[in-house]
């Protein structure tokens, strides 16, 4: 029986956009079940002392990043244009994450949002963006907007980003099977091993 | 043809360890000619404003570090165990490793420093250490390190350090095939993919 494997990401994050584009099918044909774990980034760099992206703090790691993006991108076969804005802000899309973290629509939503910032250059943080994107997935926006939006929903996200302190968490992707972290796109298949696992 | 693969390395890095110790089988297996280019850390990353490795200013990090290096040396099937001290000078390993790129003991040379720092946690900022490594490899030491220091073999190591900063290089290991940089022990394959690729 294949542990679960938590996938914690946030919709800013560049290496996330690969591996979210990804897990769900490599999990489904690994047999391994996928818990989605929408968190926020800033909190977690915050905590570290940094108050940016480390790829705007360190421009040389930046630098290598966009082109290694470019690369992991066209090898997988997916979209990518580097977004005018960056990091963009990402509260709403991660609120929703949160709340229908469950919903059988939820991967669908993540991946078109991810898309959106990193292949087609929409401006994610603008909460009009994010209700397009929802009917474009065949989901009523107003609903979710709506459900998503209500105290104890907006504190699920909030939960999540003190719970990826708590486990250790400094960046995303970061895979979690047991009490195994593994941290990065390039790590999804050790993950998905490490869960497979006898 | 193959293009060649330089390996950018600095002996006190970890995840250089297991990449130092499996890139020249893979280069061979691949028909890609390796290239190592030993360097220093430090001033890389003085350059964006650290004087610390990055695993110690950021212990979260550094703490999902030595548990990765753990997993990742048992599925290798290398020795592994965290230095009493880290990171560990490397002054004099890394600029023999400069000056005896060509040779045809460096691989050996470069495996047993890394072994003695990670596997056995051999003081390797200790002069009398690395000559000791020397002698194991079957090497004349007093000679080595004779030639070594002489002040334009010392230059070598300072030239590499300055060549890494001016490609871009902001961490260790680093494979670079043309103009491609790969970064970390986990683009080791992507790296030879890159150049064997026509």
């Amino acid at each position: 029986m294949a542990k679960p494997l938590e996938f914690w990401f946030e919709f800013a994050s560049t290496y996330s956009y690969p591996a979210a584009m990804q897990v769900e099918e490599a999990c489904k044909a690994a047999g391994v079940p996928l818990i989605w774990k929408s968190f926020l980034l800033g909190p977690v760099f915050a905590a570290q002392g940094m108050t940016d992206s480390p790829f705007n703090i360190y421009p040389v790691k930046g630098a290598y990043m966009w082109r290694d993006m470019e690369r992991i991108c066209a090898e997988a076969g997916l979209g990518f244009g580097k977004p005018s804005s960056f990091p963009r802000g990402s509260l709403l899309a991660a609120r929703i994450a949160a709340r229908f973290a469950d919903a059988d629509w939820t991967g669908a939503f993540i991946r078109a949002v991810y898309t959106a910032n990193f292949a087609e250059d929409r401006d994610i943080a603008d909460d009009a963006v994010v209700a397009q994107i929802l009917g474009e997935i065949g989901q009523d926006a107003e609903a979710v907007l709506a459900d998503t939006l209500t105290p104890e929903n907006k504190a699920i996200l909030r939960h999540n980003t003190e719970a990826a302190l708590g486990k250790g968490i400094f960046g995303a992707p970061t895979m979690i099977v047991g009490d195994e972290l593994f941290w990065g796109h390039d790590r999804l298949d050790h993950a998905i091993a490490w869960a497979t696992r006898a």
